[in-house]
């Protein structure tokens, strides 16, 4: 009996995972495993790339976690610089292009097909965007070219278009280089993944770290010099001067391929699957990480998060699947963590305009306390926001800004949450204390004693 | 109508916060609270007693959370240095002596009663055990005791019995201050709050960090000078020299009060109370911290857990329950953590011995990761244990040894152990992710990926 032919389009976490899952599970006599990569790398970790423009990490090499020829070792047949450009459902067979061979095109025909195109940075069509000097932040390709960008540049002004967790990263690194960093936020804060009131403290600490912030800030083009490369963005308002132009505007899902293909698309334009990550109502068409939706466990609806650790594990629910296993993903709370030099921001679960979306009905307060034992050396300052459902008390979110110690503490309400705690169960739970780790109330324990006292007095 | 009498025997932890929570529900003129403490201080933190000796904290009043007279303030009635020797329960009164004025002794009568009596340091009665020189580290006064023995002594020799969280604290504070430290642990390795394979970690941690750790060393007795004052600690087969000794063998309810009124006391010889905090049985008498027995959610038995955390949370139950509200407090799952110099230990849940002594079948695994994305910098080892029940694949424990990162990992899992989870359910929690904060799959969710397998593997 012939193999069988597995196709897998893109290959970085969600794809190349699936890929050596499968293969972990089936041998190469069983399942012949085929890989297309439009770029010149694979299973790296794109969340990296930040650190590495920022010189903390040397790239690209570590921040890849298996080479082209480690997968090829395993018998997955990777084709690197081979873009897919048309899937082919009924015919069974995907279209390629080889892009450094004169773009020789080429048919390949598959029995099952895993869709990992992941996403692309937001570029909104404004005059200059697209001119040399203007950087998205997806790929190692895009990171290699910011530092090429970075050493060619003459100047030492960065601007920074958006202030998303992307946006904040990439101004610690260009601090790290030793630019001069105005971050430009369109909407009232930055880190619109927080509320308004958490987001100003993020706003607050971005100042004393030097970088100009600069909300409510509508970017009208980006401004080029006699030779077309950017030379400075403007808004409304003014002009930022900046010898190179970054976009931390986040990211959209890659679907064109399967939108031509007719495959089902969610309102973000990600892809939608059923809980063994399958394409919806395609038996032998899976798609995982950043190009598809998934489903928010708390608000029960279907979001696009871009995040390497969710591709992570799409790719091994895939893999299983694929090779005719069994796995599923059931879903997120919305978990995310970041940092911009020393403030560590991170939150689960609702936001308060996600919440009210939802139909929810809720109270929300914010409590500050400190990351160790008031009187231990380095407590540090930490805020604290959480949501709870009204009557019911379930913890409906979390929010965190502060210092070290203040960003994984998130993992608390991550796990209260998938379970569907309430917050005053959350009151007793055992979490570890010690003067060096944690006042004797953890803070999230704190936000939770306010939090069951507000769901109290709220009545309904 | 006559202010209710609420008496409280114990001013620190749980009895203090019971004090004030009871206060903030009831005002004076329906609650008069009055307090007992024999020791000069009230509401310190016994747990920062170790960094206060190492000279990382000021001490003794950074320690102490609220002062006598603060206490005072909220018309609590507080008598420092005032001891409980009797409850008598039928008279509905408590005899007391007062310390410092020649003993003079008197009756104080209630209507309520909260017992917060602590726990005291085990001393094995082994000759020499309390010659000068000999320190147990319970109270600020101990703390006092040992820094004027450091002062005073000529050598800087130290030796600490035990080597469990209270030892290796100790042996961190006594390093600090220039101190050789040799810790003397009976078992076969250092922890026992840790299964031995995780304790071999801790040993050899210990070892590198310039502290001698000697296993399998039963203690004999303390050897003294022609002063009596303790000069080096004996085994059954060397001598230490120690300019100063430091008892951290753990602690023992302080129940004699209690036992003698005939109240129910369980294996360890803790007080037994009910989820209200009542001691069992009795309708007006509550009791709680460091000499009570708390439920071990994960076991379903009794255990004895002195740890400032729990005494807290006692505090706000008695409080309110005592003032006429209600709360309860469900039990523990035994987290702790704990560090010594940059080495940090954690566990929550059951050890091996405790699942099998619970009569449990289970799998245990472990694994070794980083605390950040292996390429970013400071990513420091993680070794993480696991155990799971066979069959169900319950979560029964976790344990992690490792460096900056790895000790309130651990909270992920007492979350986890709280709302019953799988380790395979586990294996999807949405954990907080970025290069800074975790490999892209964290620690604990390798552990139990691991753990996953290992119960599928290992059937019933």
């Amino acid at each position: 009996m012939a193999a069988e032919r597995l196709v897998v389009v893109g290959g970085d976490a969600a794809g190349m995972a699936a890929a050596s899952h499968a293969r972990r599970l089936k041998g190469p006599g069983e399942l012949a495993i085929t890989a297309f990569e439009r770029g010149h790398f694979t299973s790296y970790s794109a969340c990296g790339i930040p650190y590495w423009v920022g010189g903390s990490v040397d790239g690209p090499d570590a921040l890849i976690a298996r080479t082209a020829e480690e997968h090829r070792a395993r018998d997955i047949d990777l084709r690197l610089r081979t873009e897919v450009t048309e899937l082919d459902l009924d015919g069974g067979r995907v279209r390629t292009r080889d892009l450094d061979n004169g773009g020789q095109e080429s048919w390949t025909g598959f029995d099952k097909l895993v869709l990992a195109t992941g996403a692309r940075p937001i570029r909104p069509p404004l005059p200059g965007i697209d001119a040399p000097g203007v950087h998205g932040v997806q790929t190692l390709d895009d990171g290699q070219a910011l530092l090429d960008s970075l050493t060619a540049a003459e100047g030492r002004r960065a601007v920074v278009i958006g202030a998303g967790y992307i946006g904040v990263e990439m101004a610690e690194a260009l601090i790290n280089r030793g630019y001069r960093v105005t971050v430009l936020e369109a909407r009232e804060q930055p880190m619109s993944t927080l509320d308004p009131d958490m987001g100003a403290l993020v706003h607050e600490a971005m100042c004393g770290l030097g970088i100009e912030t600069v909300r409510g800030a509508a970017v009208t083009a980006v401004l080029t010099d006699a030779s077309g490369r950017a030379r400075a963005v403007a808004t409304q308002d003014a002009e930022y001067p900046a010898d190179v132009v970054v976009l931390g505007m986040g990211v959209r899902p890659e679907t064109a391929l399967a939108a031509a293909a007719g495959l089902p698309l969610g309102e973000s334009g990600g892809l939608l699957t059923d809980l063994a990550m399958r394409v919806r109502g395609k038996e032998h068409i899976w798609a995982g990480g950043d190009c598809v939706e998934v489903l928010d466990l708390v608000s029960g609806r279907e979001r696009h998060i871009a995040l390497g650790t969710h591709a992570n594990k799409h790719g091994q629910v895939i893999g299983a699947n694929a090779a005719g296993g069994y796995a599923t993903f059931p879903g997120v709370v919305g978990t995310a963590v970041s940092k911009v030099c020393d403030l560590e921001i991170a939150r689960t679960g609702l936001l308060e305009r996600h919440a009210r979306a939802a139909g929810l009905r809720f109270v929300s307060v914010t409590i500050e306390s400190t990351s160790r034992a008031g009187y231990y050396p380095g407590a540090r300052p930490m805020h604290v926001k959480m949501l709870a459902e009204r009557r019911t008390g379930r913890l409906l979110g979390v929010q965190i800004v502060g210092r070290e110690g203040a960003g994984k503490r998130v993992d608390i309400a991550a796990v209260a949450l998938t379970a569907g705690m309430t917050v005053e169960q959350m009151t007793t739970l055992d979490l570890g204390y010690a003067p060096p780790f944690s006042p004797v109330w953890d803070p999230v324990l704190v936000a939770a004693r306010k939090a069951t006292a507000a769901v109290r007095e709220a009545g309904i």
